[in-house]
């Protein structure tokens, strides 16, 4: 058993554990002031007050000034590539825009290019660093995309790494298959043959492996459209595999009704939004999932964040980690962004870091939260005056210990 | 004697030191591909490429893969302060402005409240853990202003402990007396009997203990007028004060031309920027300090570097850490800021966050640059694939090892 007392703010409690949180209960966040919370193994034992604390713990930590939180749940990822794209990020500086990079074949085919040379060993190792780099940040529970393979070979290729990387990492993973994040090259002539592809090739194959939970596609007008969407989520479905998927990005397109059709688990990125797309989401089971980094990056637009918030609707925010539009895995940089740029308060950002996110990866049972029952999975703040020091503190580092299943890493 | 070998590449070397870069040769960044540096005590001996290595040197490091870089030069802080301020950054998010909260008492006025109360003893104490965080962000040169004292007492108070941080520290530390940040509340009335404290009072005492380098006046709407601030870096002048100065920050009021008249060493903030702003500054020897965290925490618009640079006027970024409007030291995520939202290359903006900050703090003959002679303060990145990949990495931290004063620390 381990006890932390004296906590200043006990942050993000739920004493009856919800799914996830719609949009107009996200500002209000359940804490104990003045709190304790007992693990034991990785499993949150109990929590509360300091008037009751238990007695008798041997292993306890002191935790005055601090504040204690759930760990965070990053549902958008692209964790497992080949290289870094730094130089089309020069290109970018010097007035090149993303849709171009990606119609002269850098992007994600170049991504695909460098990760079809890579041996699975090495192209591992790599993630795994990455991987660690993202717990030391506070990451407990974490989506994994393919979708830089593009071959039967190499999507398989990655999505064994995910496997691997699940097995050894201590936290939680969850894999997505992205065959349809580009049209790779050979089938510019003929895109079809690509679906048939993902769909009569790939698809067979990754589930003969179990190597996915959920199917993604990239509905973009550099991507795919709302009927390609549309045949590849069904598809999908046969092999029971959910949808995630890539919409609104750069242009509406319909992509959001669509997917909530599907019954999605989540729409991603958003950056634009028209009244269509919201009607879709208000009163859906589907997660907007929200990922600042990418227009920080491209220094595009923001997700009008506050619209989807004030229809009710679900936000989670993710890192969207990438080589090509958000280089960085650190979830507290998204809380920042989201509250300065997408005008979430300190609450309803971590609401969306945590158990929304936890939700979008269909893992809020045992994450996201401070419940009984749930993963010891915890961020010791260093000495703060309040949460929205946290966001506020944007190019600094606020966490002074970090516990994952019940130990101090 | 230690020796760094087998570096990937040694970046802004130079063989005829320079005083600063101007505008249109900051992209021009010289570096030895394969290189050695040599230390010795705390000094840049020499340096070449790997085929004359020097032999025999007993204390050596391998950096295969790594860049090697001079550390930051930080040319605007208010590092030394009592409190947070994250309540006002909640306000910000529920719709505030910055003009709103310093007009209804909040901002400067809440700072200079709360350090009033805060002893000598506590304040250094604070400062001195931001002091070292920044250090550990890579930063060896750093400048600090008062201006959260606005009574004689706490501007003395301020400007004693940066002197005790210059004593303890182990990096360069300018002090620069900003007396002249606000109006305090008890002279709304009669402004001018303000700044006759200053004059008359703060700076002849500061100048008695020697406590500043330089003088600062923040000219705005909310701050200070051209006017004013003439009659302030006039007297400043009399105790040897030269002039570095906040100036079109929100509204262009002519604060630029003034600034050069008076032979500012730099103009800081420059997000609005008119005509006559920037014939002023070109053929000047004024530095331009962009401070783009600012801007980005104030949901603002970026200062317009192209202009700038394509004028020739010698630019300089820094952090403007302070509790209200950009709560972080860390120059890497300015570097970033700089490449993503100023549109500066990774090469220029390097200038801007090395030598010309040491310009803009006097310090370009022992800061700033890998040259023979100057301070071995330098940082050893991670495996990088060029230079880009470290403003690229918005997020994530690139230094493996920071030298300071010929030591790793």
């Amino acid at each position: 058993m381990f006890l932390l007392r004296n906590i200043k703010s006990l942050v993000l409690t739920e004493t009856n554990p919800q799914k996830m949180v719609l949009g107009s209960q996200m500002k209000q966040l359940d804490s104990i002031e003045n709190a304790w919370i007992l693990l034991e193994n990785d499993i949150i034992h109990s929590f509360g007050s300091m008037e009751n604390c238990p007695q008798h713990i041997d292993n306890q930590l002191d935790a005055t000034g601090r504040l204690v939180l759930p760990s965070f749940c990053d549902s958008h990822t692209h964790l497992v590539f080949a290289a870094t794209r730094e130089n089309e990020f020069e290109d970018r500086i010097n007035g090149t825009t993303y849709e171009e990079i990606a119609r002269k074949g850098g992007g994600i085919l170049h991504s695909a290019r460098r990760l079809e040379e890579m041996s699975e060993e090495n192209l591992f190792q790599q993630a795994q660093k990455r991987l660690s780099e993202v717990i030391g940040f506070g990451t407990a529970a974490l989506e994994i995309k393919s979708g830089y393979g593009l071959t039967v070979a190499s999507e398989l290729k990655m999505l064994r790494v995910i496997r691997r990387l699940r097995e050894s990492a201590g936290i939680s993973i969850k894999a997505t298959f992205l065959g349809a994040h580009a049209v790779p090259t050979l089938f510019k002539a003929d895109r079809n043959a690509y679906i048939s592809l993902i769909i009569n090739e790939m698809l067979p194959n990754i589930a003969a492996e179990g190597l996915a939970d959920y199917i993604d596609v990239f509905c973009e007008k550099i991507g795919f459209s709302v009927t390609e969407m549309n045949q590849l989520l069904e598809a999908g479905a046969k092999y029971n595999l959910k949808a995630k998927v890539h919409v609104n990005q750069f242009n509406c397109m319909g992509g959001i009704a669509a997917a909530v059709r599907h019954k999605a688990i989540s729409v991603d990125h958003l950056e634009v939004l028209d009244d269509d797309d919201l009607a879709a989401l208000r009163s859906s089971d589907t997660i907007a999932t929200l990922l600042p980094t990418a227009p920080f990056f491209l220094n595009d637009h923001y997700p009008p964040a506050r619209k989807l918030l004030d229809a009710n609707v679900a936000v989670a925010l993710a890192t969207d980690y990438n080589p090509g539009t958000s280089p960085s895995g650190r979830m507290s940089f998204v809380w920042s962004l989201a509250c300065l740029h997408l005008k979430m308060t300190p609450s309803e950002a971590l609401h969306a870091l945590t158990l929304n996110g936890a939700a979008a990866m269909e893992l809020s049972d045992t994450h996201g939260s401070i419940a009984v029952g749930k993963k010891a999975n915890l961020l010791l703040t260093k000495p703060l005056q309040s949460l929205a020091a946290l966001p506020y503190s944007f190019g600094n580092d606020c966490f002074e210990k970090i516990i994952l299943n019940g130990k101090i890493i």
